[in-house]
């Protein structure tokens, strides 16, 4: 079986940032015990940098946030559109590091996606930014 | 900084099963070239199988599907409440199985996510289902 019609149409790195801007909730793919978990997080954005706020008992606690990625998208079922951007990049726990831009990193208004202190910060520095729209035929 | 009030409530695993059939989007959890990715795909249960399809020019085709993850969520900012549901589960290309059930799946009203002939199928069977359900104060 095949599907036809429709459109895909790939998005700038301009265009994937104010997409970006549009949302507040975003997924984190990260490799938790060796499977790649995705995990819904609210987000805050500076510049390129996403700043994601979680907790301290978190799954993410002893994951490896070397290489991970963060994916926002948004459709439109009735309009028969939609798109998707994926970051990869460079996580880093910023929780308690005593520089200046952490520090205002820290002061972003984000909150954690479930109830909780939210002791935890993170932020993910892109290497990558890539989008598609696509709308259905 | 703190954020007080809101509640959390796991849900159990045939609610999550409830809530994963409402839905139309999902993202997949896989590992590609080491990095967890996070891919939007369209998808349709049989029972407690999540059935995707993609492309053969898939980021997948190389991925180990062994263990790979599924996420599905809904949130209702005005309300002020959401939900996700994670399945962590046992990845395989069903794409040529010549077995009954593979063509059972395979016959299942899956779109792709993009516009594309969609001539790979991936069945996920569930080893593990979590989700939550929370509320803003």
């Amino acid at each position: 079986m095949t599907q036809g019609g429709g459109t895909l149409e790939e998005i700038g790195r301009d265009e994937c940032l104010r997409l970006l801007a549009t949302q507040r909730l975003g997924r984190l793919g990260v490799i938790v015990d060796g499977v790649p978990l995705v995990l819904p997080m609210q987000f805050a954005l500076d510049g390129e940098t996403i700043v994601l706020r979680t907790n301290d008992g978190a799954k993410t606690l002893h994951a490896p946030l070397s290489s991970v990625s963060f994916e926002v998208d948004g459709v439109d079922w009735d309009a028969g559109h939609g798109w998707s951007v994926l970051v990869k990049g460079f996580g880093a726990d910023i929780s308690t590091s005593i520089d200046e831009r952490s520090e205002v990193l820290r002061s972003l208004n984000v909150r954690t996606w479930a109830p909780a202190p939210g002791d935890r910060w993170l932020e993910i520095v892109p290497r990558e930014i890539t989008g598609r729209r696509i709308s259905s035929p």
